[in-house]
């Protein structure tokens, strides 16, 4: 089981960077920041909430097979590109979905583990899923689209929040683990499919 | 004491939240932006402060308070916008200043029991003061405004070196800390009713 | 040989300030804006390498001359412009090439003190040297330019690898070390000379 999570995060970091890529593709960075961007889209949301909960040393430096699979992907994606092969936008927009449901679900697990309380540690779910995404934009000078799109932030909110509710209950844990992430994935999907979006708020700029 | 600086620095928390959940607003985001802004805005600052200094947990982590203190604030500016109520932008300022006295005092002191010394100590406060702003003005895609407009950071550079100086004289904490509150206050006011800045430095762009 | 370390350390901080300074010029900040971005151009990189590895206090809190060389450095290039003085272009990047290689050559030196991985400690050589100049142009809203430019980051992890190489070789410390930063400065002085720059990757908006 922890084999297979190990997997599934992975997944995540792989498809993770491939958007990385492909913003960066659209800034014409050269490939170092191609790289960069990449990783740091992947890396980026845990390396944020293990920094912040003082969780050294932290995922990728453990482990190089994380900053590998980043890289990897975003090479693969430059190469793809290059060799003008489409890009399926949707089933980008899945594999982020399920990338996305993984992360929140690890971030939000190792929140408990640190004995945090439910409202923090489903902070630190929703910083681990949109933490790199919202560093990416950042750095390529966008506001972050998160704050914009459709739910995104919401499938995390609510697949944290069903995490910490099953963990109450006597569940196996894999249940409650797949639970929650297949929560996160169907908003998602739901999201996408139905264009859902949360209200905006308009302010007139007044300056 | 101890109380009414717990109770102040919850009113510099809801400000600050006011000032993100308005610029969020100017940039059309949703209601989950809207929060994400707001609470980037009110604790960012205090946040980045306690990771460079290593100091876990941070705040919001050990007190639910503080995250909920900052949604409740940028829920009722959304809520307020949207009956058209006017914003007293005047108000606002004040408010803000106010904020700022806290935060920065509260910062120098938590650096000085970390035995930081006095020129890092006042760093720490400028951090804690001003953070969170430019975090909101980065994340949002504006250069910081903090940088460019009448004085703000200097008032905050002058309350924490006050309250250095004072806290050597054999005066009461509680002295101590109101008198470089009031220095931060009474500069900044002066600074927005003068409309004071800073000399600035102009390069043409050569590229 | 470690004083002279520390000299050259000193020399990078003071380069990286004064292209942080000339950075908040062209963005006509006022000069608190300038002793920020130089401060956070020159020492941004390897607080960040230090947050991440959980290694504090980090170096310019334990040590002000710094932040005092630093702000030194952002005071003089603002004299300096103002006196009509002319900034000699070529000179600053031959500056800025040897700070990197400074910066390089010790955050991978630090990492493999901290027993990392090979590969992740070329990245913390990569982040000591590159991320306050990306840190500098996110805050002043810009697009990095290392992830547009000639090759400015290959030149970063060459030089890691090189260090990392040569130190598994019975050479003397100092061999190694002053090596592995010629690396750095002449890789940048021959991409400078030459123009050499990464391919780079371009993809279209379809937005």
């Amino acid at each position: 089981m922890d084999q297979l999570f190990y997997l599934a995060d992975l997944f995540g970091v792989a498809v993770f960077a491939i958007t990385g890529a492909l913003m960066a593709g659209r800034k014409s960075m050269d490939l170092f920041g191609v790289l960069v961007i990449a990783i740091i889209t992947a890396l980026g949301g845990g390396t944020l909430r293990d920094v912040i909960l003082g969780n050294h040393p932290v995922a990728w430096i453990k482990d190089d097979t994380y900053i590998l699979v980043a890289s990897l992907a975003a090479l693969g994606t430059v190469v793809w590109v290059r060799l003008t092969r489409p890009i399926n936008e949707y089933g980008l927009l899945l594999a982020d979905a399920f990338g996305l449901a993984v992360f929140t679900v690890y971030g939000t697990e190792l929140a408990l583990q640190h004995n945090l309380q439910p409202g923090t540690a489903v902070i630190m779910g929703v910083i681990t899923g949109v933490g790199g995404g919202v560093m990416r934009d950042i750095i390529c000078n966008e506001v972050p689209l998160i704050f914009q799109k459709e739910i995104y932030a919401i499938a995390c909110i609510a697949g944290s929040l069903m995490f910490i509710g099953l963990r109450e209950v006597a569940l196996p844990s894999w249940l409650v683990t797949t639970g929650s992430m297949l929560a996160v994935l169907l908003i998602r999907l739901a999201a996408i499919h139905w264009r859902l979006s949360l209200p905006r708020f308009h302010l007139l700029d007044r300056e």
